[in-house]
């Protein structure tokens, strides 16, 4: 472990968080170093079996990553994908026929007997199966066919931060090493930027005085960069209780848009790239209608708006902003969490291993 | 068109969503009679395909038409299934290969550029491609090569209801008769139920009454009613601005759940069947809590809760309760826009046919 001690000290109201937003380049580091050997050998492997169709399982911020984990596999390797919906094998029992398919099961403890019920279940229907977790122990790794450590360290604080960046590097180099690539090159960089966001915590600061009083929000994005959207909106809640909706840009426009008037603030994360262009004409329209608009995005983006914080993304792939992008919406929660008065090591009625059945 | 026209004198507000709304028994008889034979035919030239692996792609309403579909063609197919993101396709171009895959569309007008795109995209990637809409004549229904008309005749609320139920049922018959069975029978009573629930206006008004000051909302279910949760809340949004998250009950316990107090009220849809018991320990777990909770489902489920609306659910498959389940939602979203000084039918910001690309 190399955590990064700029933690407050020891009882301050959101120690663990900080500590473990703080370990996030270490983590990255060693993922990059230790860690991507390993998974470009299981890649290797699973591509040799020809999987023709992929099923991601997750629930909570591990959902968000398993989202990420689709828009990489449908764009850069070309294959269909899925987002399983864990009731059907669980409580339905459905039998399906998963040859052919690869099965993947994110999960930061491994430890959640649904998954490792569905995983199970996969593997006697035939897929291939893999689980990406913390912990190499777990009940989960053991029974997925394939696994991959995201070599977080152990996570103590609730809500889940330097375990959701390193499943998002882990499934990028998982999804590159199945075309053949490497990824690890790409993503190089990534820990020494992920230190530059770090250190802005604050003008984190100043923009959580946005929202110390907020009744609600949205988060809005699209491609890439909306996986970073539902993963905020859900640190958003689990730590400040502030009702947090997240949409794509496009699904905005279908119904929900008529909620979003100037005393429902929108925070839009917007990817360099072609998820940033696409999102374009719901930016474009969000501003006619007067809403308070904080762009997470290129510095570009972040002047045309009411506010924001501009990512250093130049020369950083679009598929990789998100491991960059989420980091200043974890500190956003933080933040306007202590603003509130209340701990963000401490939401109510959360469990750090869910036994959800 | 047999529209039964209960609704409301012409100019007052909501007058078109409730005339939709009363339509639906109608809507559902004329889909069993004149819809079953050809939907049947459909399935069955498809089955004969042999596809391995579905997409289903849509957005808003439609959207959580599609997410029932996956539970039917899952549970009742065994066939392993993905929602679409549709960036992949119109923001990002993937290339992807499409044979043995099945990708459905759902829309009720069939008219939104994206979803043509994106279909002509699938047909060309090899998938067979399937399109369910309200319009025969639409541009989707032209882009692909098959084609299930929903019947629901023209829709100009924009709260869109009964080509939902339309969607619901229609997607059902399809999956029935994927796996060579008829569904028609089985689904024979619903439309006299449906008349039923409509005639109990009066104790969803009662109800409504109590979020006619709610600042927020939680919907909540598992397995087949999960899709009314989504649809329930996009209504709610839609109509009456109220901020309503819906999430399967798995998801509510790994981390929302930090929200729901006494002051952020839920509502629960029970299906009558392994997703409503699946969902018990969500249930309990509220109960705990003090949340206030409104059920929709089995009289004995409600008579538990703080409030609720029973369903008429005695010898109706589960698999088929969410066609009556969204109902008295769509009617309590009706109320309680009402109730707050509003207008049903004039949602801000919105337009029938959403040009999202």
């Amino acid at each position: 472990m190399q955590a990064t001690p700029v933690a407050p000290p020891d009882a301050s109201p959101g120690r663990l968080m900080a500590a473990e937003m703080a370990e996030q380049p270490a983590v990255l580091r060693r993922l990059l170093a230790e860690g991507a050997p390993r998974i470009r050998e299981v890649a290797a492997r699973i591509a040799a079996r020809r999987p023709r169709f992929v099923l991601l399982t997750a629930r909570g911020t591990s959902d968000n990553a398993a989202l990420y984990g689709k828009y990489l596999l449908e764009i850069l390797v070309g294959m269909p994908c899925g987002l399983t919906s864990m009731s059907t094998t669980t409580a339905y029992a459905a039998k399906q026929d998963l040859a052919d398919c690869l099965v993947i099961t994110v999960s930061q403890s491994g430890g959640s007997p649904d998954l490792v019920a569905s995983t199970k279940a996969a593997r006697a229907g035939g897929a291939i199966t893999l689980a990406v977790t913390n912990n190499a122990d777990s009940p989960l790794a053991e029974a997925a066919e394939f696994h991959i450590d995201v070599l977080a360290g152990p996570e103590r604080a609730l809500p889940a931060t330097k375990t959701y960046t390193a499943e998002l590097l882990a499934l990028y180099l998982f999804a590159e090493g199945l075309r053949g690539g490497d990824g690890a090159a790409a993503a190089a960089r990534l820990p020494e930027l992920a230190t530059r966001v770090l250190a802005r915590q604050e003008e984190i600061r100043q923009l959580a005085a946005r929202y110390r009083f907020a009744e609600r929000m949205v988060l809005t994005s699209r491609g890439y960069g909306y996986p970073t959207a539902k993963e905020a909106a859900l640190k958003l809640m689990e730590t400040s209780y502030i009702p947090a909706l997240s949409y794509s840009g496009a699904d905005l426009l279908h119904g929900p848009l008529a909620m979003v008037d100037n005393i429902f603030p929108v925070i839009a994360i917007v990817t360099d790239g072609r998820g940033g262009e696409a999102l374009q004409p719901v930016l474009d329209r969000l501003k006619d209608r007067g809403a308070d608009l904080v762009v997470i995005g290129p510095s570009a983006q972040v002047a045309a708006a009411s506010a924001g914080f501009a990512l250093p993304t130049d020369g950083v792939r679009e598929e990789l902003q998100p491991i960059l992008e989420i980091i200043p919406l974890q500190l956003l929660a933080y933040e306007v969490t202590l603003a509130r008065g209340q701990d963000p090591d401490a939401p109510r009625a959360l469990a750090k291993v869910t036994e959800t059945r």
